[in-house]
């Protein structure tokens, strides 16, 4: 292990959840908290107030909360550290435009530095849905939540999505700004949280070997994959008003994207990671309208052929002519001199086969092949796969001979996983994100300037699709790749989706 | 897998072994021709004749021969296989000085033509001790059997040693040259009939991803292991008078550098590969004789320090003051374009803790570290170890992130093994050569100037260590990696051995 600092426990805060009663609340920030004391990340200056609409006393909120992270944890479960939790949670019950509710909110938070020393430092999680996240900021800051006194700190943590297009993000932001610092919000996108795609960053500027392949003349595109085998189970209402463009692209998949093509960055903090991105998001090539229908595709699944599964049109709560896709595969170019000319092929998309988020590295072929038995054209890529979801590891298929006595080839691969050196942790991936916000950290969060670039990437495509008709819909099976369309973005060109099984 | 030409038999032919009462022919000829006739590649018009100075009658021959290969075969013995090597299998008995016995190898080689067809077309195979190699190829010249007729060829298989230093190297060429063709040769180094070493050339020209930075610009230094843990055994006799240096490094350790470090050929054929090779080792700096002792090390190994390994020097068949070398290692410079100022070291012993032949090409660090937490000189190199025995693989190290809320960095490894994908077969590493000999295929054989400049490499130690009062010696513990100076080698150019577990 290479020598490293030690990791000292973040500083005295409180946490203020807005939305506590929230699936997001027990299954991941709870958990999250509950792993981070467990790895003496939090200090004993800790406490948490929910706040929700829903009607529950303080001592009701705490058994539910204490059923679900035992839930959680299991059968391991740290009884002290679970007890430690309850001690500090506490819970408001208040609708969000209500403004009493964020008065007996500071109230508490007042409490709690006296209870619980946590010395004013309050951050605001924002777990609620997204209309109400401008309205509770506002509150908060009506009541003078925002405002830093010498020596203790106030910071929001905003949950995706930040906005549903260009214009809306940008206002959300222009609005934000008239209530607190740039370096006072927290953006999530939890993917960021993910060990392996911080790991991107380790593999690339870690290394030695990895740079010096890392651009166009060595790599022929890039594939990135995040697809998902369940519907959109109970959130029909929100996702038939988003899609699987805005639910993945501009965030997720970008986020992705900007990690794999950025330049080094001069140093691992926030700023530096996060300008080397938003230049990738800007060096994006702008999709001309009518190069929409060339370049990108959307996807809307039908039943499965079996018909086990239905069709995302019968789903409760869809409309039984909604064309908001379900899919979405692109090509995306980034325009500058690592990476002219290499295509970056996205897909993601509900009811797939697999349940699977992975980058691909396809590397150029050999130039030419020595090997009497093979023919060049023959020879595969090298692909460099980064597995981020489910089992996080990290793949390279190579050609190897194949023992016996003349030179044959055949793919093999040299294999990572995480689990076989670290163990299996457990982790919602939200834990670093939680410390990050503690410590004052945004490095893995995003700024004003990298939400509203990436929502310019699929600007084109919203103009494109939204409101027009589609009679191509649904176009895919339930259980299958997507549409056909999507493989035809890349065999035009030669490629192939990488198979993954 | 790449397409790939069918794997074709050989054709037509008679093997004669000369030395065939001995070890090798019972350990690995017999048994490697029982796995190519397994695999095919073996038509029935096939025959072996063994030459030999034991007494014994044909069917004692055949009768030593089937007991060797069920014993080497075992449980899973193919019978049928076995009978069929059995009804040709032929011995003549004779003295290597003796006349006789080649014309009586001649009449048997013709019987051979009629019973099973081989069609005039005859290998025979220098399985004895060294002195008796020119012997036996002058008699076999005078017999008439290396005249090639329309349509029939004859060909010489040379082990190893093939001399004891640059000018016997040399005068054996010359020798040799005066009886047959260079392309009628076929000098034996076992080593390239393992399927990792004929994997570097796979693994470098059939993928695009590692010649990029296969180069000096990327690789700080290449360490080459080949370790025993046996000591002498019953070759004491041999190998007091040849040594580690002799035993090793001219054939098998250079043949590795050469794999490791040569030029693309212009194809996989013998004379573009060998050119590559020879060139590498026509590279390899001279070492002044000044320069040795701080350039070499040589090593002899003392008793264990539990007393339970006997010294060198209590060999059986060594001379008790012997100052023959059992551990070698050194520091060569390739100077090339590609590998200027690159140290290959070297290192090579009996009595070593582990049984492992590796290459392991370390590269330079990344040029600076962008993380936080970690300094630039403490993040590690990244390895690439070809395993070449026992366990053939290949496997990377790098630096990862480790798991939790902070970026910390640990070294892990992609891993690959041969036996994961391809099984582990039955095999010696010599049906590749006895395959190449049969279809004419002299790739993977030590062509007369290779051999010449691989023994031009050692002559400088040799002419420091032979003849010379060795004091230190002996000067490692059986059982240890070698003698402290073998350390010193690269501890003082800031590198270390790898350590091997």
């Amino acid at each position: 292990m290479a020598e490293t600092k030690e990791i000292k426990p973040a500083g005295p805060s409180v946490m203020a959840i807005f939305g506590a009663a929230g699936d997001l609340t027990k299954r991941l920030l709870i958990p999250s908290l509950y792993n981070l004391r467990k790895q003496k990340l939090v200090p004993d200056e800790f406490a948490i107030v929910g706040f929700a609409r829903t009607a529950l006393s303080e001592e009701e909120f705490r058994e539910r909360m204490e059923e679900d992270v035992k839930k959680f944890v299991g059968a391991d479960a740290d009884t002290s550290v679970i007890s430690w939790l309850m001690e500090r949670l506490y819970y408001i019950k208040a609708e969000f435009h209500d403004e009493d509710g964020y008065r007996r909110l500071k109230q508490k938070l007042e409490e709690c530095d006296k209870t619980h020393q946590t010395k004013g430092n309050y951050s605001f999680y924002l777990a609620t849905a997204p209309e109400f996240f401008l309205e509770a900021t506002q509150h908060i800051n009506k009541v003078g939540l925002f405002q830093q006194c010498d020596g203790c700190w106030r910071r929001l943590v905003v949950e995706k999505p930040f906005g549903h297009d260009w214009e809306s993000a940008r206002q959300l932001n222009h609005d934000l700004a008239d209530l607190l610092r740039e370096d006072q919000i927290f953006r999530i996108d939890h993917y960021l949280g993910k060990e392996t795609v911080q790991n991107i960053l380790a593999l690339r500027f870690a290394n030695g070997i990895f740079e010096p392949i890392w651009n166009r003349r060595y790599i022929d595109h890039v594939q990135i994959t995040v697809a998902e085998t369940v519907g959109v189970e109970t959130r029909g209402g929100y996702y038939d008003t988003a899609g699987a463009l805005r639910d993945m692209v501009p965030n997720h998949i970008l986020q992705l994207i900007s990690l794999t093509a950025m330049e080094p960055p001069i140093s691992f903090a926030a700023d530096p990671v996060r300008n080397e991105q938003v230049k990738v998001l800007q060096a994006i090539r702008p999709m001309k309208a009518e190069d929409v229908s060339s370049n990108a595709v959307r996807g809307q699944y039908g039943s499965s052929s079996d018909g086990k599964m239905p069709a995302y049109r019968s789903e409760s709560r869809v409309s039984p002519q909604s064309i908001t896709e379900t899919f979405v595969a692109a090509k995306l170019l980034v325009d500058n001199w690592r990476w002219a000319d290499v295509p970056f092929y996205l897909r993601t998309g509900k009811r797939l086969p697999k349940r699977v988020t992975e980058i691909a590295i396809h590397f150029k072929r050999a130039p030419f092949s020595v090997f009497r038995q093979t023919d060049v054209d023959r020879l595969r890529r090298n692909v460099l796969v980064l597995h981020i979801q489910p089992d996080e590891g990290i793949s390279l298929g190579f050609e190897a001979k194949i023992p016996g006595p003349v030179m044959r080839l055949g793919e093999v691969g040299l294999k990572f996983a995480y689990s076989d050196y670290f163990g299996k942790e457990a982790r919602t991936g939200y834990e670093t994100l939680l410390y990050d916000v503690m410590i004052n950290d945004p490095t893995l969060f995003q700024r004003a300037d990298m939400v509203e670039s990436g929502w310019g990437v699929v600007t084109p495509l919203q103009k494109a699709w939204y409101g027009v008709p589609a009679p191509e819909l649904p176009n895919y099976e339930a259980g299958s790749w997507g549409p056909q369309a999507a493989d035809e973005l890349l065999t035009r060109e030669g490629r192939h989706w990488r198979k993954i099984e």
